[in-house]
């Protein structure tokens, strides 16, 4: 056992911390400033294109994604660089083209599209040309219960033909999000897992209706796309937009969900290690009753706090990380789920204690922690419920 | 010892129970809609005019003031009404004429105001022809220490002059606010708190510059006037606007802030019951693996611990109001800072499970949770963070 | 509403009090003391006589007792009394003849037993002439679900023959237990709760084999006679010794339980406070790091969650007492539900913060916190764990 | 960095797994027999000598110390192995010679003892010839804050004079504890840090008085000499047992208490571990309300949490023994202090759900659980309250 980073690791984070201290944190005004003076778009504004040349200049770029089409990581030394990008959510993980959901679906194109996908769709996601979103949750069932999914996705000759209703499809609100991957039915009757395929379907193909954007908590995330209800009535596809074959859509959910946890889950712990810096400004500079906050019993304990949860979750994503790469998805499963539960709840109540030394400035614009809040709220519920997560591993657990 | 409610509590609970379900919740979407037509204003819309005119028709007017000026209801008999208005933060308080912070701003006048400030703001006021605002908490100073106030007023012949940046002035973006009472030091030499006054500033005043809005978790709150940053730039107003004398400002403050404090407390508690409310109904439609998530053992427990923390809060809520009608504000300051410190707290936890059973609709603007959760999520900071409450708290605890 | 206490509890609770004070706490190093001298004993200890005889003297006597038979108080009027005897629970039930679970029994005995039964054991129990237990649980099966009950009652002749294996029954070590009453089965095919049936058995019949002892964390509570393992092997009884008729068991039991669960409750609370007045003199007394204990932020805080806790669920016992005496038992199945839950936690949480500030002395036997924890933790598990409780409490509250 | 274990041991867990099955574990029955047997003993039992002999054959012999007088092992190496003598505390750690006090007392003749003194005493102790005690504690003051020690150790020609209270040294009521190691003060008018020093103390020299068992929650731990109040009265031994020179008292206890608490934390997780499979097997066996227990959704989610509550220290145990190895104690305080905090707490957790479970038998001597919680829970006072390591934790967390 060894807890040492490797050098590519090492350098890759040294790099990206520079990266992040010049570049990205002092661009967050000015993305807020670009924000404000356009208010009803929901593209990329000037200022990510500007990170983004920059970043590729770095070596900065598609970390995410192993093999030829990427940078050729492992989830292992990944994990430290995604927990980096943390630290600025809005920006850094799209400066770095790591962002979900384009991350998760250029896997899926890289491991399953055919050839002609890939061209027509995963170099321009590469590139940055385009983004992407992805079409799973419903608005009308528990979709915690991939079962439930109630999209049809029906053939019809050398077509496809989808219809149905989905929400919460980030980005897709971005005019820029070229093409959605939609998951759906072809056959109701086959097994349980066996029912659900997934399809690529351009943003503008007749019969697309986006609906309108959602919020969470008081935040439409216009600055990226958002995430959009949408309407698919009776859009027709070529054949050719299968990913996979008929039946494959659970599985190859399942592929995108697991790198996909340990991305938001070394986010989210960057977020939480952004909150501990944000506080130890704070506490230091901040005086009541006499005396800086960072000498008050109360605010001591909640730092020793954070930074215990923060280290024993690390670990365990490096681990579940670690697992992933050589023993499989699969294997890992009980690890995926274990940190699925325990970072992101772990870091709300970090972000909430932040808030909470921070007064009304934790709670407005004027710092990023309520916004970091309602994201690692969101991943409560994102890819399923904290609730269902729990169960089956503690069905596992008790398995004798 | 007697738990029974008194019949015109009894009658005033049937009568705002009725108005709630038949005008104000169905009135809640009709907002959502004047909102959306109308992105830049920061006034009331017209729905909370009709909403008024129906309250006032059923003598729900004005219940929160005790006295002649008001509804001449004690504290214990007006917390469970208070309560009842929680189930619809954005619209019942205002609807009832018995929104923070006027509520608190009437209580001032009534009680402290002379009879040319009462005629010129208080009945407008209790009319609901303005609103006001208070201007106490300040951007660069930790407010929970009241010593810390910086903003001056200083007496200039027949005038004072107001300097100093103030925020979270709560309703002040509204052009309607028309009053504005702000706290500020008249004798920064003088006892600890006999350094403050609190004096009226009309929001068009010479020098009153409405800075900027501030979000809480993205939510702007202009359906009701938002949350301002103000800068009083040398702002001279008439001496006769000083309320009280010299000095009295701390105390104005706290005895503000009892009151404040039950109805507060009381509205967050009605909040924790629509919360339930709508977990009942949803626990039952929603159906995941294969039975509805009613029937679900987590589920159960939520509801539960739900159930025992409103139950056993409210009766401190209404102990805390009984002892303040009965042996004064002051004898009930372990109360007061308790149910300040639990409450709010507690209806966090029961929002924040709402939601997650609620899954993304639950973060979404498509039910009131979110939304909710933020209110209760700033009731932990607003009038001092918990911590400085626990502290003072803990230390009356330990004095032997 | 009416928070105040009625003139006949001020008074008493002022006797009990200063009875507590004067002669209860400053017995508690005399039955120490007692208590290592006769190692092997299992009865009473010569110091419960005195303070019985002391109680009586100042008509702090089956003050638990509705009716003729006991102090006529009410559930409301009894519990802030019950409450007081917490603070010393070795001593203080006994001592008022007010012990579990003689309580509970002389309350089954008062309200389902004949004339016979009464004047046999009600009237000795009453005088504290003997003692006696209630052999419910049993040690093969999840008691917390009542028709799991295995020992069989079955009639024959003008007798009934017991067989069965009991544990927990609290009391039966002590020689002085003259009469147990056995829960069991007099017709395993009737309705679910139909089925039981309630027997008094003298411990000295034949067939009543006392197994051993069992201990609570490390206590074997033999101060008043333990906790036995007891088995009925075919033991015979007069038929004229069921309590009520075949079938009542479970109604009796549930009837047994509601105030038992309020004096469970209350005696909690009382512990709670004995803690937090240790706690307040250890806070004053030591200091560490050059200050005291009382002056330390994370001190404040503890106590000040431990006062908000104990005031709120205070409240909720009470209001339960109350509905108890006004609706009835079944009216407050809700409130008896919560309090078992939320009461025994809380003080479980006090107590585990109040040894910690006790460092290596609050494990000890040294302060009674480690033992009243062993209490507290109990009842959470005694007449059901609390998840059972939680379970249908939440089903209640979801049914819409 | 790579989480896999290195093939010794790998190896010596194997071992080490085996002998508990087959031995240690069946051997617990025993060990209960033999105490019910000699009520009024506190040495080891005979069962104690054959788990003794049979751990040596299988080279499971003084695992937990470095260097040439062990086994070799760095910390990281015996870290799982401790977790696994977790598994019965009572017994395996004993087994293997690898039991607290001794352990860390072996560390010390071994790392700062002359060759008298290891030749006299580090000898019979690595034979488990004797045993030690360990006397820091005291009594009368907040041991939390080493600068408090008020025992003396004062220089009379060739002898040392000590004179002072301790308690909760453990093992000391066993008469085989024949050496007791002393803190005291050699010089109070020396700075902070290097007024104490370390001396090695004959239990049998003139004026030792081993005054009282001290019981902890109830458990006196006689099985192993349990923890005793002694009292100093001049009592006189050569100046040859001084360990180290004057003032090297505090650095000396720093040194032994970093792997002392690597040891403590695994052996928690291998409790841990042990409930986690009594909860398995009960909560599949176990039926209640027509299902087994291991299918209710809140035993689900706490066999999960406790999964993940274990997974993710473990790994911060692990992490630290590394960091322990490869940078040294004093670089891994921060973590040192942070599992100090987590583990024993978590446990402490971990073992009150599975008590819960239990029912009646989890507080009972029938599982194991109920002493486990006393051994759990006094981890959280022993070498300092969590409380004091929080403030330094967070102290130095908010330092920038």
């Amino acid at each position: 056992m060894d807890f040492a980073e490797d050098p590519r690791t090492i350098e890759l984070a040294a790099t990206l911390r520079a990266f992040l201290d010049e570049h990205v944190i002092p661009a967050e005004p000015v993305l807020d400033a670009q924000l404000r003076a356009t208010p009803d778009e929901w593209g990329f504004r000037p200022v990510v294109d500007e990170l983004r040349a920059l970043a590729r200049d770095r070596g900065l770029w598609n970390l995410f994604l192993p093999g030829e089409h990427g940078a050729n990581l492992t989830n292992l030394q990944y994990a430290p660089l995604a927990e980096l990008t943390g630290w600025s959510p809005r920006l850094a993980p799209v400066a770095l083209n790591c962002a979900a959901p384009d991350t998760g679906n250029m896997e899926v194109l890289a491991d399953f599209g055919t050839e002609e996908q890939k061209k027509r769709w995963l170099e321009p996601l590469l590139d940055a040309r385009i983004r992407s979103a992805f079409c799973m949750t419903e608005p009308d069932v528990a979709s915690s219960d991939a079962t439930n999914v109630a999209t049809s996705i029906r053939r019809d000759g050398d077509h496809y033909v989808i219809s149905g209703r989905k929400w919460w499809s980030t980005g897709a609100m971005n005019p820029n999000a070229e093409i959605l991957i939609v998951m759906g039915k072809t056959d109701p009757a086959a097994d349980r897992h066996r029912q659900q395929s997934m399809i690529l379907v351009p943003r503008d193909a007749v019969g697309v209706e986006i609906v309108r954007p959602l919020t969470v908590f008081g935040y439409d995330d216009r600055d990226h796309g958002g995430h959009a209800q949408i309407v698919f009535h009776d859009v027709r596809v070529p054949a050719s937009n299968l990913i996979g074959a008929e039946g494959d859509g659970f599985a190859i959910a399942q592929a995108r969900l697991g790198p996909g946890r340990i991305h938001h889950c070394m986010r989210a712990l960057g977020m939480a290690e952004r909150a501990v810096a944000l506080v130890r400004e704070r506490a230091n500079d901040r005086v009541a009753f006499g005396s800086p906050l960072a000498s008050q019993g109360v605010v001591r304990e909640w730092a020793a706090e954070s930074r215990i949860s923060i280290e024993s979750l690390r670990l365990l994503v490096l681990k579940t990380a670690w697992l992933m790469d050589t023993v499989g998805n699969r294997a890992a499963m009980t690890e995926i789920q274990a940190i699925k539960i325990a970072v992101p709840r772990a870091v709300q109540t970090i972000l909430d204690r932040a808030m909470q030394l921070f007064g009304g400035a934790g709670l407005s614009q004027d710092v990023p922690l309520a916004e970091m809040f309602a994201g690692a709220r969101a991943l409560r519920i994102a890819d399923g419920p904290d609730e269902v997560h729990l169960a089956a591993l503690g069905k596992a657990e008790l398995r004798r």
